[in-house]
């Protein structure tokens, strides 16, 4: 990951939650950048998985009573669901409803006594809260690296505001610049096909293709039946948005793990602390 | 269908076949009208499907040997298919390759003899012929009642040329102007959300979205294992582009069946005889 990724960390502040508000100024998308407070250092250094937790409780924050709420997917949204499940049987949240993103997230949120509805029932969220594989400067990310980036999206696109929990590990310059799997999910026929498009799309960035296996070497098939096909790039998605519509155009693609101009705010857990990153409607 | 659609017939002749060459000026896709010479009227009234297979053998003379050729479905592009058999076992045409859009097609070509390939392998196609539901005066088309729409859309939209075989039914001043069904092929996931966000998308045309259910009332699955949800609309699309990127830009959104800027030719069987429709690049 590279630095300049990290800059709107405090870097000279010895406390893990630490006070920094700079502002970046863009005419797309102005993006605020903040921490809490906290006047004393940390007593003992957090694990990943604590600093995750920390920055789950964060954005269960912008959680209040009567919500509709969108459910993420991953370790990190795990933390956020336990959270919510937590303040409901406390009594400190009431009236919530989540609509999950995945199989997974619905077993942990029923377990936990969370309501639950789907898009069908309630088409309009007030929150989603979820994890990302790689956010970039302007908030934009790659997701779906767990195979459930069609509802991911369905769901987050559908919510009026979407929080996004990160590790550090995941800032990047660029979008595709951690040179880790950018999917797209592809109907079954002719994958082919696409798998060769998608690449020759990408010549510039270095890309390879490949259609992802699961753990018996066939082809992964998702919740939807498709296939999908994994972009690998060697430098950088130069310019993420037409990146989007071109790979959308392809007939046969379902979905891709580009979710542009969707965060309204990402909460990032680092070594340094945990930092917020949202979009404001005005400088 | 409104007479305006059929401004391109020749009205005044009496013949099946008749000459007339028109050409409309259109910044975007200039098209050309014209008639095959016939010097004699005919001497029998043409069924339907006799005018289908005159305009089917008529598309056919785009055929050349040696092409890559996407075979379209329907009755119409049977009758394509049939007569590129017949001329492959008259030894007229030599070295074609088909790539198949349906099952069904699969199958006709196969029991006629035509060597059959696919898109994995022949990325790149000569010249794809197939039927249409709706033709607007600008080649745009309506397609996919039959439930294969995506197929369709890869094969045809691989192709160098694309010629579209249909009958005077099937025209329009407007697409979606037919009343009958616009398909839009959607995930399983949450189809009731995506069918309220087509319907509303298109309340200007007083849509009504409907799931298409098979016929024991169960919903329709496509062979990619999706729902299609079909748009009926009172009065035609007001802008077929936009409206297709609206629908494209649905998460949840497999394929539409508007076939956009894809027709080079449409062959046209009707009771003034056969007309054919074509871009060309200058006018």
């Amino acid at each position: 990951m590279a630095a300049a990724a990290l800059s709107f960390l405090p870097s000279s502040s010895s406390s893990s939650v630490s006070v920094l508000i700079r502002r970046r100024r863009s005419a797309a998308s102005p993006i605020r950048c903040l921490s809490s407070p906290s006047p004393t250092p940390p007593a003992t250094v957090l694990s990943q998985d604590d600093l995750k937790k920390v920055a789950a409780v964060k954005a269960v924050e912008y959680v209040k009573s009567g919500m509709v709420l969108g459910l993420g997917t991953g370790s990190t949204a795990a933390f956020v669901v336990a959270e919510i499940g937590a303040l409901l049987s406390a009594g400190k949240l009431s009236g919530i409803v989540g609509v999950p993103t995945s199989k997974r997230t619905f077993e942990q949120a029923t377990s936990l006594g969370i309501p639950l509805s789907t898009l069908d029932e309630h088409p309009r969220l007030d929150l989603a809260i979820d994890g990302a594989d790689e956010v970039d400067p302007d908030l934009n990310l790659v997701k779906g690296r767990g195979g459930a980036l069609l509802r991911e999206k369905m769901v987050e696109a559908a919510s009026d505001k979407f929080v996004v929990v990160a590790d550090e590990t995941k800032l990047v310059t660029g979008l595709g610049g951690s040179g880790l799997a950018m999917p797209v999910e592809v109907v079954q026929f002719c994958w082919k096909y696409n798998q060769t498009r998608l690449q020759e799309l990408f010549k510039e960035e270095g890309c390879e293709a490949k259609l992802r296996l699961d753990s018996d070497g066939n082809p992964y098939v998702t919740d939807n039946s498709n296939y999908i096909v994994d972009l690998y790039f060697k430098t950088p998605i130069t310019d993420a948005n037409v990146a989007g519509n071109e790979i959308s155009d392809l007939q046969g693609v379902v979905e891709h793990g580009l979710f542009l101009d969707m965060a309204t705010a990402v909460i990032i857990a680092g070594k340094e602390g945990v930092s917020i990153k949202d979009k404001v409607s005005l400088l």
